[in-house]
């Protein structure tokens, strides 16, 4: 009794230092990453008719954990299948439903993001959730992603269920996105602080065609943070390798998805999924032996009319995709800081994983002059 | 009531008839595939230490399912992993935990085969088997394949359960294999005919290396049936694209386990597994749009020794593997006609698979001359 | 002097017994391969536009060696590149401009085929070509396969040079195609006779979509060879791994370019590209070591529109991919079964290769019933 | 007359240019990249028996090219190959060689780095090398890179000839590396500046097993340059997408060779040469869609025995990597650095392209404060 009371308590507290905080994105305090102009809500969900929903799964000590869904749009996936592609950076991760997508080059469910373990509940709700939708489906691929999550949560427990992934996919919506310890980033960390769900976007200029390109990430990683070149995980003292830090512990994992609505071939878009990997390296990871390290992307462009036998498909040139790939590398690396930013303290009875501090890590990025860097070197952009 | 009654002794029925079955292998029948000796078991199960264990799942006039696995040997696979890689023919599938096989390269849980959408169930029963065993476990990543057996069974009920993977796990055994209706195959289908478990295996010469392969397949799949070359498709008018079958229509899968004793690097054991291809090739397979087809392979050989940075490993040089390379063509071929012969007629309420005619089919294989083809033009081979 | 003319003789007597060979293709021998009809030239030259130039460069007793090139189309290949996509089956070869097409997705000059040690010299006089038609081109990706003609050639010698090449380019046409030790089959050999240039081609059905598959191969690999399921190989007692060749001695390479008028995205080519395999498998073959095969796969289908920046293009939806599938399986054997029976004897200061007993293997063919099977077992097909 | 007079005086002028250069590399004026430590030469040089041959091709107004040769060690490559790997960040490039090193592991010939047109050639002159080192060679895998130097040279004329090469192979040699504007980095360009040729290396601690990991690279491609974090390339004005720069146009290619003593897998080569990605996406590169961006790894540490048919090798465990990818990171970032601090300026009858202004950068990194890294965050650090 007096245990439950105390798990009460404490999940109380937790829930209500939620809705407390007051965590500022960091491009309103002037850390502006990259060239491009973000989208209205800064999100994935600026690529037109995307939708996130997430389930936070906090109860008595030890759990810490829950599901993110992105829907590609609104209509039925099954019917109306999105073109896609994935890369895998690192692939010591349980990533589901990758084969498929790069066989027939389409995602046909929500994509769910979630905890290790956790991924086989998290893709068999998705089967309940297809079947509730097409009554008469035999086969149905959905795609999942995960990171560990096991430093904050009872990751054998595996306590995202049914009603949670049902529940974050009605949810879901377009508009501003939750980040930070949310969803599936409730139990995550990166870069030896509290991670979690970040996202960002960016659009493309007229002349390169003003498409958006959207992000979402579930960080939990690790490496020596930088933030616009800052070296924000040194001056902290977080940086493996270095003397405090022991060698070959570095783990964790990066999940991230990409939507656009550039009309795309399944080529093109795993090409601009592969630069992901600049934007890892830009903000100080190295997707160390244990990162799970996966990118899923998307588009929502429609083919121009289709028959019963084919698709005509508009599809952007080569030669034209330079915009898409930088939109890709900026929006992923503000994802990221993002996720880092927003994320709050979190601890349970496995430990306490401590937020990014804000006002230190501000300091550092003035003192490394990495604020306001479009106002100062472009100062012909908005 | 009634219905109970009738499901009750179709249920019966069923069972009578499988312990009745008395199929007889085919190379008992002087169906020689090959060149190369088969082992003892000509099965997977030859490879030492390899286990295999069945559940059938056969309840009222719905459920005809299963789930099969294999165990790359009987200590606990999370502290000894073993060396692996796979080959994914045609993606269309959902088969799991293959990023984690090509990054780090090895195997560390029962390999489960199963239905489409009964996957997900089946690998978290593998995580908790692997959780009982390994109480610390945070991390696990579980092989799993599938085909789609939603002809004859009620696919969306996901009736391979917890229980019936633990107990597959558990009396999985060395020595000869049930093959056929069985187990993960129960309700597939293959080149218009029952399909299920097929299994051989093959012993190189010793100027070879002396080393075993063995296979495991779950047949589900199309084209027009050769066996060791006699058009068996053709005559039977089960041909895809012939006159009386429409296009488009040639869905299925083909799981494919090799398992092998032969010290061999990742590498080397991914161009193992490409040549199923050859052997799909050689029984009138050509691997239509729908079909999932892969290749999981696996060496049971061990490091000469180890230490907490390094392995030092023994590995068959690239030029000695062709005996290798022919033994699993010859073993994947041999499997899969054996999952036809061995494979008894299934019905339910969805329909009803008949079981390959043997006789016909043995008239068939007379009239091309496939027969006893070692005794007649290799007299010198035992 | 005198070995001057000897040589002189011998050349002659080769390029007159070439001249006198009254080769008869195998289909018209009643070697039906498959169930699709073949086009009107049963070769790769079937798909409209498609063009194929030999140049055979013999001389004195040590040059037996060539050049084939493959034009997808007669226009300006760097101003109008046709879409593309490789399979590498077995990579142990040295195959040019594969990460190119992978990544863009196109081939932008004419295709060539030569030997192992030849091919730089081949793609330099692509080059030559290229800045011949476009003179201000400054980065240009030739695509040359090889197999190895050491067994006849002087391959060190790299006796194919720019002359031949260009004239190859030059005197490519449609209609048929000149078949066996020509071009780049001069010197090559597989299944233990000459083998060399063997084309095919499939018309799907109109319910299938009407589209062309043409196949052109270069033969130069082992294994125990299968005609329409008869084992020649065995019955000719030309098997590896029988008891009189020696294990780990069965090298070579087979060069597959398929040409197809489907619309198809690089994803869909590539797949199509992979049922080489199939194919290889039911010819025999099973890609030993040394073997370095590989696909080459185009699609002669323009965008139907296309602007500064993108293109719209028609492709055919994965679910009616089976017939080209299929296609591909039956026009890539019947063009080994073509390389074969069209080779004649070549022989050469290095050894001699022994073309195909003709009629020993129409007796074999009969003896397993392999002759006229369409109009056996399908009557109702023409 | 004139023309020759003009063209003679300008090559002098050049080559004189070169002589007097008194170039300082970056590391010695303080920029300080990652925490692990260089070798002695801080270059690949450092890894055991690597040497480095250039042969630069300078004349006339026109031709501003040549050649790098990296050889693995000092004995007969055919005979003794090297474990190898590659990776494809981005492949529009002609890079030769590579599907060979994948399908057998080995790398058997040096390493060539040439210009985009010039690589047949050298891969010709490369096989002229390998058959007067093993008269018998029949079949042997040339493996060479390129970037497109023609914005300063003749790239049509293919000007690297045979005697190049071998000179070039020849010549090569340990210790120091001229870096710059040199060999196969005579005519590039990177970042809006002069590129060139770049080498770095790195010593794992001890207890991450001592290793070392060099790397050089052939810098032509663009992006934003950073630096340690400082946004030189922003100060600078050198920005794609910024607005004095159009959209689409930002070409080139970066080519890496990675060198280990390390004993590695070939899986485990291949993830290391991986970590490149994060390097380019830490100095700001984002392979643009005409960059063809290659990795080729390779090992020098040899097997502890081998017998007619198998290898005993030594392999370091996936747990122990990070280091080695950590060091992959540092090297090649801090290689890319050293090109651009080492080039000088290069013009030619095509254009000019200036050298990176070293007093103005070091400006910039004052001013970002990114000198004396860890002198100043790690003073217990050497």
């Amino acid at each position: 009794m007096k245990k439950f009371l105390i798990q009460s308590i404490l999940t109380l507290f937790i829930i209500n230092n939620w809705a407390q905080s007051q965590k500022i994105r960091p491009r309103e305090m002037g850390i502006e990453i990259g060239l491009f102009q973000t989208g209205k809500w800064n999100a994935i969900t600026d690529v037109y008719g995307v939708k996130v929903g997430h389930e936070t799964v906090i109860t008595g000590n030890n759990v810490r954990t829950g599901v993110t869904i992105i829907l590609p749009h609104g209509e039925n996936l099954f019917e109306n299948k999105v073109m896609a592609a994935i890369h895998v950076t690192n692939g010591f991760g349980k990533a589901l439903g990758f084969t498929q997508v790069e066989e027939l080059g389409t995602i046909e469910t929500p994509i769910g993001l979630t905890n290790t373990l956790n991924i086989f509940n998290v893709a068999n709700s998705i089967i309940d959730y297809m079947i509730m939708q097409n009554p008469d489906i035999r086969s149905v691929n959905p795609v999942v992603g995960e990171t560990n999550d096991s430093g904050l949560n009872d990751i054998q427990g595996r306590h995202v269920k049914k009603n949670h992934v049902i529940k974050a996919i009605k949810n879901a919506k377009t508009g501003p996105v939750i980040e930070g310890s949310v969803g599936a980033g409730t139990g995550t960390r990166a870069f030896g602080y509290k991670g979690g769900i970040g996202t960002s976007s960016r659009i493309l200029p007229k002349e390169a065609g003003g498409f958006t390109v959207g992000v979402l990430v579930q960080t939990n990683f690790g490496g020596s943070l930088m933030i616009n070149g800052a070296p924000v995980g040194r001056e902290l003292k977080k940086s493996p390798f270095s003397s405090n830090i022991p060698y070959d512990q570095d783990e964790g994992s990066c999940m991230i998805v990409i939507a656009t609505d550039a009309p795309l071939s399944n080529r093109n878009l795993k090409r601009m999924a592969k630069r992901v990997d600049h934007a890892l390296g830009s903000v100080g990871a190295y997707s160390p032996n244990g990162s799970g390290d996966y990118a899923i992307i998307f588009s929502t462009s429609k083919p121009q009319s289709s028959d019963k036998k084919s698709f005509t498909r508009k599809e952007i040139k080569n030669n034209s995709m330079n915009g898409l790939f930088m939109a890709t590398v900026e929006a992923t690396e503000e994802a990221i800081i993002n996720s880092l930013f927003m994320a709050e303290t979190v601890s349970s009875k496995y430990g306490k994983m401590e937020e990014l501090p804000i006002d230190e890590t501000m300091k550092i990025l003035k003192k490394y002059r990495a604020l306001n860097w479009n106002k100062k070197l472009y100062p012909w952009k908005k």
